[in-house]
Order: C-alpha cells, then sequence, then structure tokens
C-alpha cells in the first residue's frame, strides 16, 4: 500500500512561503528596527495602514501580540471588557488579556449570530453610568472573521450597529482581525470598511495570506508610538525585521487569492454534506463539521492522511493556499472510500 | 407630615454592632498581630477553622480579600477558573481575580439552578486532557448562598456534585462562603457539611452575624501559613486586630438569629407578592424583585423611607438583625399605602 | 530565681490601646464606610486631612496599604521610582511596589545622610529626557522618619532641596510618613510643614500613636476618589470601620507624647554607649546598636527580656507608649548586670 | 565637500545579513513551529543547547523576551533577585522583570570589578535564612559580558565563586548571555564552560554574529516545555520561524570572527588615547570613552559621521562585523583631524 501525500487542514497557518516571497526576503533591504525603523518594515506599515485607513501601524511577531498591546493599552488594571464568548483573545492567548493586559473579561453570548452578540446586549451590560463600587466596562473587542464560530463574517451593518452601541456605552473598540482579509474578500469590500469605527485593529500576514512570520496592529499615530513601547516591553522589538516585511508585503498581494480558499471550502462542505456529514455551510475558510466522537473523528481523518484540530467542540478544516481543489477532492474521496 | 424612620434593605453590612459586642471589643486581649499572634486572633480562627472542618483559619479585613488571596494561591498566572456567571468574584471585586490573582475567568451558565452551574458543564468546560497550547483550568470557585441569584442555598447533593465534577476534572474548589452562615440555618446542617471537597472557604463575620469588620479564609495550615503572607503583601496584615476578633467571637454565637432575618425576607416576600409585585420566594435573607422600571422603583421606595439597592436588574431588599419584623410591616405598610 | 518581665522593644506597632482608647471604640458612632460614609471614620478623615495640609484622605488597615495605594496611583506598569536604599517600600513590603504596583525601583545610595539621597543624585538619574526606549522615572518616595536608618529625621531644609529637584525632573513625590510624628514631635514643627510639596503621604496610627490598627493616606480630592476604589480591590474596604477610627482620633491627641520616647531613646542610647555598646545618638524612638554577631546578640537580649529584633544588620530598639523610662532603666541594668 | 560615508558604532545590533546568510533564509526548510515543530528551528535550538551544554533550547525573537520568560519561570510574585546595577534586566527592558515576571529587583554594587559584584555581597544579602515577614531572595541574574561595564568580561573563577555563592543561598541562577559569545571569544574559552552551574541561559543571535532577528533562552528540558507556553503567552511564538533559524545557523558559524572586533575595539581605545581621550583598555567589543559633556559629544561625533550613544554617562562605541579595520582607522583619522 502506497503511503498517501498528507493534506494539512489544521489551519491556514501552516501556510509556508513560495519562492517569490522567499526572493523578496533574501534582497529586503534592512536596518535596525529598534534603534529607528526599519525601510522595509516602514514601507509595510505604511501600506497596512493605508488599506485598514489608520493614521498608522506597527509590525508584531504574532496576532497574539497584537491582541496583547492593544488590550494593555485600553484597559487600566481592572477594566471589564466585552467579547463575544470564545473569542480568540478569550480563550487562546493565555489568559493574557487577564493577567497581563489587567482586564476583567465578560464573554458574551451569541445572541445576533455565530461569533457576535447584539448591540442590545451591549447596551444592557454597560449602557448604565458606571458605578463607583463595581466594575468599569471600558472596551469592546470585536473578532472578524470569528475562528471558533467557523469562520463566519461580520455583516458591515451589524459591524456599524455594535460600533455605534460601543460609541454610545463609552466603549473603545479593539477588531481581532487575524483573518479580516477574508471577511473582505467574502464580503467583497475594502478591508477599510470594515475598520470603520474602530480604535485599533489588528490583522494577521501569516494566516491565508502565507507570509511565514508577522501580523500587523494599527491605530492612530499615539497609539502607535506607545505600541511600539509596549512591543518592547514584551520583547517583540526585533533588529531586521525587514526580512520579514518583505514577506508582508508580498503576501499583501495575494489577498485576491483568499477567494480561492472559500470556493475550496465551500467545496468541502458539499462533499461533506453528500458524504452525510453535518455542516454548516462556510462563509469563508473554515469548515467545522458536528461528529458524534470528536477525538475519535480526528483520529479517523488523521489514519486518512487529512489533518484537522478540534473547534467549539466540532472538526475544523481550515483551507489555504497550499491545499489546491485538486487537495479538498482527494480529501473528500478518501473520507468517501473509508465510509 | 413626621418623617419617618429610615428602612435600611440595602445590604445586611449595614448591620452595627450592639452593647455586647461593643463590650467585648472593649475588653478584648490584645497583641501584635503581624509580629506574633494575637490571642483573640488565635482564639477567631481556631474557633472558625473548628466550624468548619478545616485545619486552619486566618482572619482578613474583607471577603474581597479572603477571595483573592485564595484565588491568588490557587492560581498560576494564566490559569483559567470557573464561576458562576454573576459571582462576587467575577462581578463585585473590581477584576482582582484577574489582573492580580491572575486568572481568566470563565463565567457559567444556572445551568442547574439560580446561581448553580451543573456537574456536567464542568465536564464540558475542563474535562478533557490541558492542551499544551490552551488553557489551564485548574479550579472552580463556587458561592454559597449565591448573592446575585437572590441568596439562594445550594442543596447538599449539588454541593456533592459539583465538588466530584472538580475533583474528575483536576480542578481545584474555593467556595465564597459570605454568606454560608444563612446557608447552614436554611438547610438546617452545620457549616462544616457546606464546606466538604472544598480547598479552601471565606465566610463573612461582618454581614447578618453583625461583626463591624472582618471575614475569615480557611484551609489546610499550608495554605494559610501562605496566606498570611499574602495578606501582609496586600496590606491587610493588622496589628491589635483582636479588638476586631472579639466582635467576631460574639457574632458566631448568633448564627442561630439568622433564622429570623430569613423568616422576615419571606414575610416580606409575600407582602409584597399581595401588593402585586413580582418576587421569588426567598430561600434565605435576600428578596429580589422585578419591577418594570429599575431606577424608578428603587428612587420611589427611597422616598418611602425604605432604602434598597439594584441586583442582577431587580431590585433587592436584604432583612438582616438591625431590621425587625415590625419594620418588614412598616415598609410594607408604606408600600402598600403608596400604591 | 524570679521571672523578669518582659521589655518589648520590638517595635512601637505593639503598643496596645489603654482604657481611655478602648471606651472611644466602645462608643464610636458607625456607619456601613463601604456604602456611605462612616461618621468616625470621615472625621478622622478630615481631621488627618488638616494636620498634614491635604485636600482629603483616606483609612487604611496598614500603612503597607497606604504606600502600595499611593505607588499604583502614581506608576504605570514599567515606570522606575527612586527611593533611598532600604526603604519600607522597598524592602518590608514583600515586593508589591514591583508585582503590583508595576514600579521598577532603582535603591538609591545614602549619599546626604543616614535614609537619604541628595539633589544632586536625583538629578543625575532623572534629569534627562526620557528615552523613547528607556525607562521614564516618574516618581520620588520618600520616607521620614526612615526605619531602616535608625528613626533619622529628614531636615526641613533637605526635604526643600529633595521636592525640588523631583519637580525639576517631572518626578511625583510620595512621602511613607509612618513615622511622621516623631520628625514633627523632633523637629519641632507641625506635621504639615513636612509635607509641603508632597503629592501624597501615608501616616500611621498605630506605631507610636498607639491606635491597634490603622494608617491614612492623604493627597489630593481626586487622588482620594481613585485611591477608595484601589482600597476595594486590594480588600480593605471595611464596614464599621468607626470602630478603630475612634481609636485613631484619640491616638491624634496624643502626638506630643512621643517627645516622651524620643527622651527614652536618648537615655537608653547613653546607658548602652557607657556599657561599652556602639551605638549612634538617635534621633527620634529608634535605637540601632552595632554588634559584633547580631544574632547571638538578640539572643542574649531575650535572655534577659529584652525583646528586640534586627535591623540593617545592627540591633534594632524602638522606644514606644508602653515602655516607660523606669522600664528602660530596667533594660540598661540587666545588660550591665549581663556583662 | 564629499560627504563621508556614515560610521555605526552605535551597536553590534545594527548589523545586517550578508549574501550568505540570506540565501541560507531564502532556501530554509519550514513548518509551523507553533502547531508543531520547524525542522530549522530545531536544529538550531539543539545546535545551541548543545554548544551551551543544556538539555534544550528555544529560539525568542529577542534577547528581552529570553531574559523575561527565565525571570518570570524563576519567580514568583513577590520574590527578590539579585543583579549588578545597571544590568540589562534592570535598566534596559523597561521594568518587566518587576510588572511581568513579578520580582523585586536588588541592584548590588560593582564591588569585585565593573559590572560585578563579590560572592561575599551574595552571601550579605541573601545569606540568613529567608523570613516570614521580609523578601526571600530567589535568583542570582547574572550578565557576561557586561554591556553597561563596556563589555567585561566575567572571569572563569569569579563566575564559579558567584555561581557558588547562590548555591550556598539557595538561589537560582540565570545567565544573561547576549554577548556570550564575544566573552567566549576573549577568555579563550567554550561557551559551555561559562554556564557551569547556572540554571537558565540566554544567548543573542543578532549582536555581533549579524542575524537579523533572534535570541535563544536555554536550561532543562522541564524549563524549555514551560519556555514556550511563556513565549507563546508572550506573543513571542512564531510560525514559519525557521526563515530566521536558518540565519541563526549561518550566525554560529561565524562566532570566532568577534576576535576581529575585539581586535578593532582594542585599536580604537588605543588611537583614542592617543589623541587624549580618556578611555580605558575594552575587554571586548565595547569602547566607553569618559568626555566632559557627553551630549556635546555624541553630536560632535555626529557631525563627523560616526555614529555612538550614551551608556553608563559615557560615550559608547561597539565595533561589529560592518566595521571593518579601515572603519576604525577612518574614524580616528576624522576625529584627529577635528581636534
Amino acid at each position: 500500500m502506497t503511503q498517501q501525500p498528507l493534506l494539512d487542514f489544521r489551519s491556514d497557518t501552516v501556510t509556508k512561503p513560495d519562492e517569490a516571497m522567499r526572493a523578496a526576503m533574501a534582497s529586503a533591504e534592512v536596518a535596525d528596527d529598534v534603534l529607528e525603523h526599519d525601510p522595509t518594515m516602514r514601507a509595510l506599515e505604511e501600506r497596512v495602514a493605508g488599506l485598514l485607513n489608520t493614521e498608522a501601524a506597527l509590525w508584531v511577531p504574532s496576532g497574539s501580540m497584537g491582541n496583547l498591546i492593544a488590550l494593555f493599552l485600553h484597559l487600566r488594571r481592572g477594566d471589564r471588557f466585552l467579547a463575544a464568548h470564545s473569542s480568540h483573545v478569550l480563550d487562546n492567548e493565555l489568559g493574557t488579556a487577564a493577567w497581563i493586559a489587567g482586564g476583567m473579561p465578560y464573554p458574551m453570548d451569541w445572541d445576533a449570530g455565530p461569533g457576535r452578540m447584539s448591540a442590545a446586549a451591549i447596551h444592557d451590560i454597560a449602557g448604565s453610568e458606571p458605578s463607583y463600587h463595581g466594575l468599569n466596562t471600558t472596551l469592546l473587542s470585536l473578532e472578524n472573521t470569528h475562528n471558533a464560530a467557523g469562520g463566519t463574517v461580520m455583516p458591515l451593518e451589524a459591524h456599524m450597529q455594535l460600533v455605534a452601541a460601543a460609541r454610545e456605552c463609552r466603549l473603545r473598540v479593539h477588531l481581532d482581525g487575524a483573518r479580516l482579509w477574508n471577511a473582505s474578500v467574502a464580503l467583497g469590500v475594502a478591508p477599510a470598511e470594515l475598520t470603520v469605527g474602530v480604535d485599533t485593529v489588528q490583522v494577521c500576514l501569516s494566516k491565508g495570506l502565507g507570509a511565514p512570520v508577522g501580523s500587523i496592529v494599527a491605530g492612530t499615530e499615539e497609539f502607535v508610538v506607545e505600541a511600539r513601547r509596549v512591543r518592547k516591553m514584551l520583547g517583540g522589538g526585533v533588529r531586521q525585521g525587514g526580512i520579514l516585511a518583505a514577506a508582508g508585503l508580498v503576501a499583501l498581494d495575494r489577498v485576491d487569492d483568499l477567494a480561492d480558499d472559500h470556493a475550496n471550502a465551500k467545496l468541502l462542505a458539499e462533499g461533506l454534506t453528500e458524504l452525510g456529514w453535518s455542516v454548516r455551510t462556510p462563509e469563508t475558510n473554515i469548515v467545522l463539521a458536528a461528529v458524534p466522537d470528536l477525538r475519535n473523528a480526528i483520529k479517523m481523518l488523521g489514519r486518512l492522511g487529512i489533518q484537522t484540530g478540534p473547534m467549539s467542540g466540532q472538526v475544523r478544516f481550515v483551507t489555504h493556499r497550499d491545499l489546491s481543489t485538486a487537495d479538498v477532492k482527494d480529501a473528500l474521496h478518501r473520507i468517501g472510500s473509508a465510509s
């Protein structure tokens, strides 16, 4: 029996730099980005600020650090912040929103759709005058697309309502846009339309876009000046980071390619449904499949050479640029044959 | 028009020391409890440890500090802990469970009754092996009686199930028993029956029992040695604390009096119901009344000389030793006359 | 052989409330100081604010909590603060200035006298523009009298120079005045003269003044509003605190008595010197004696019924209101007889 | 007048990757180092662990993060740690040793030479039994070479004495070896000889060795398992980090080249001395020059196209692989001509 090639649906973070991206890295102009400003870093940061329509932007080694810096700067120790339950800042950043940023999280029900709270719920929890004796709620943290909900997209209207509610309740707004590019492609709007009304936003270069390392956190000039300092605190200031920024610049040319990942996700979902799986139609590049026995399902897929992982009690398949349509069909074929 | 006396239903924390308690304070034997051990402090701590069936106990200036010390010692920075939503450690301690103790809170639905999660829910969230990349859940924090749920009592069987589930998931258990005395009286069992299986427990002397200042946090000898150090860190080590401990010793003689508060709460609830209010039958000394307009209802009661406060979106009335049955009847009369 | 009475020179914190103070506590008017404002608390806080010439003041259970609240509110996470080496905030508060308040301490040499840095040294370390990449120094923490230096008094002129230097370097100033009353008596000036130019000050009621529990932290109205919140965070908000405040009010009547402690300290130092001990003339109520073998010296004194402790590598004797001149003579007699 | 080329003596962090290093990065084998283990990362970590004679090693984006992770894992909140005054962990990491790691720093005098404390001083401060009421000292943090002292090398014998003293005082030992390679070359011993007796060590790949980004923190297997988790907390986990690890592997081939930097530093120091500057003979690649007016001296050098910076109140020149002997002579010539 011949060994089948591994099909890695675990995450879009597994994407590897291709030759063009490697060539860009190899020839990048660099300088010490702690002492001064690496020119390629600066070019990347300015380009992303333009795309997101923020005053300024800052490269960080990971999306987790970008979110942490934003939360740290928005929150005073003891402030409460709101986020949809199972958000990345709550469940996937090892508690740093609490013990480093200093915030008391308030996870909110998805009462307005998968991964989304309603504007009314924000008013309920944060709408009254802050009590002298009680917690002050000062921040709303959004996530678009929402990972744990299955890569769901925040509709533009919902975004505007939530941002408006936050303003009425005197909350700042941070947007975890690790996969904001996917939301932009799915909605067919520019990324800048998805950042309207937010104070800070984090976007990732190393997921669907395929850069090896790096995210961007963006906001006002003043925010970025402070964020650069907090980045150094956390140990995220790097020297000749232009090597990595060069990959980021190439990655930004590839946003439109995400449409292929979305199409592949749909193809996968439809195929799984035909095979009798219980799958919601994906909005972007994440497919969640409800199975009776999660651990066994992932193991079974693994034996077929299909790598996946658990998410929200379901099997998560993530499509990405290193998985072709043929790979998706291959996966479906393997699953179908094994049934 | 004669001014009616104020009837203070805001909290059982407003209880004032009576003559006997003041006399005990005035004659208390004292010593420097930081340098050595104040003898009256020691007597109080040993008596409470006996009542709670723990190895040792430690006086603290407030229930908030007792809970904070326990959480600090149970949690490593970044650990997740479980608590029923709206628990005191989540909503009423200014976020210290997160930014000082270092924990990432996971508020749980009340799927097993008011103020209570089910054992199954604990298994769902904490039952699987801790992931290397994900949060480790290490603590369950219970609250009995549960304030925000309206002074509800944890049934003994439910307590045992939750503690067992916690053990099966390798969680430590802290019990916020600020009003554990009320639970004990309501259930007709000794307090020690309510601490079975917990690692640490906090009980309050200054609520229904009427001491002016002080709570106790209790656990193993080893815990109390460490807790004494954390108390000093937080600035809660006091010198001649025997003055306050003497009041605590008197307070402990008065646990049975809480039955009067419970009877008065029932009387109040029945009266309010007769007057058309929407009130759940109280299990202890807290009555929550659902009203159409919370702020106005509290104001209206205030104009009648009846002091209350908001809790869980309802009007909270708390009965206590400084409110007699006649006072409750007077309050009902005032409300009835104003309707 | 008859057992000699213990003579407790370990600290002025061992002082016990006398009958008058106990009577004041027993009859104190009280209310819930968390929900509203206990009237006796308010009277105490207003009186101390007047004595220190600050806008407002706040009772706290310990001097450590008072210092911690002030540092927490002055420092942003990562700010550097200056303090004379061996200051209480550095060595005796279990590191909370660092891990809770968030400050990076910079211990300064005593280049201007025992327990004191020079104005020039402040300029050296904090005089230049804050670097974007480096630490920002934002606070000077003074201590008067300085415990580890042997209860030394900050001369008025030195105080003014240090405060001026701090201002020129854009530093805030906190004064740990746990024994500020002693400095006031030693210098023969009002306490308010010793707080000129400081932002916040902490004074203790439970050391030489003899109250059982409590300190005061004082500053602007705005500071005290925030400090009350941080006190609650740390678990230092108490209910019927008027019991303790009543003792504090009596204690304030006794500031002048500290002159007796100072005279007794001088008597002790002279006696020890005559007996061949190496002792610096005390400025207030603390006597440090240099000995060849610290541990043995303290043990030997203990065998004579004279309780002392180590401080700065020397034996520390503290005189206080529960040690009379006769007690000091008795101690000297015991030591002389044992030689 | 022709513009002279800039000579950048600010830091060895300004070194840029050359063609060979860029080629290695461009062809590096990579994988997702958060989900699994990037193969090039693993190769680099294993090679450094071998060089340092530790069980395991972990790549981090910066030396600051490496030090922070080590301190975080060694210290409980409130523990005290010892370090020579002006050490990088005290002065150049924005206070994170205090507010994130949770330690109370104790800066020690350089009583045994530049950048070094004596073993006796360690015994003095940490030699006695930890007091229940006082700070526990639990860690010694060394730095070799010592930056602020002017790149001074810890003699092997001194290292062994300090490590032994730490053990006798039950202290753990962390070694900030950002420039340990320079110490190794200067002493003519293997790096592993400089890590004898330490628990953890951090070494930098992006200073004299010329990699664009990255440091390594090393210790036991158990330490590295925990460190990987803390790295993720801080946001330092990266995806296809093999790109950067490939540069690190090339950098390690270049340790011997540091001898050239040391020779250039000597040449510079001698030349400056001849020109009448007050310069200590450098032990490695850092030259500190005492000048009457620091700010003006740095400005004057800047006008000559010689970039330097301030360090310990002196002008710091750092030699590195992007400055040739001819560059050093050019710098001396410019300075000589301008005098």
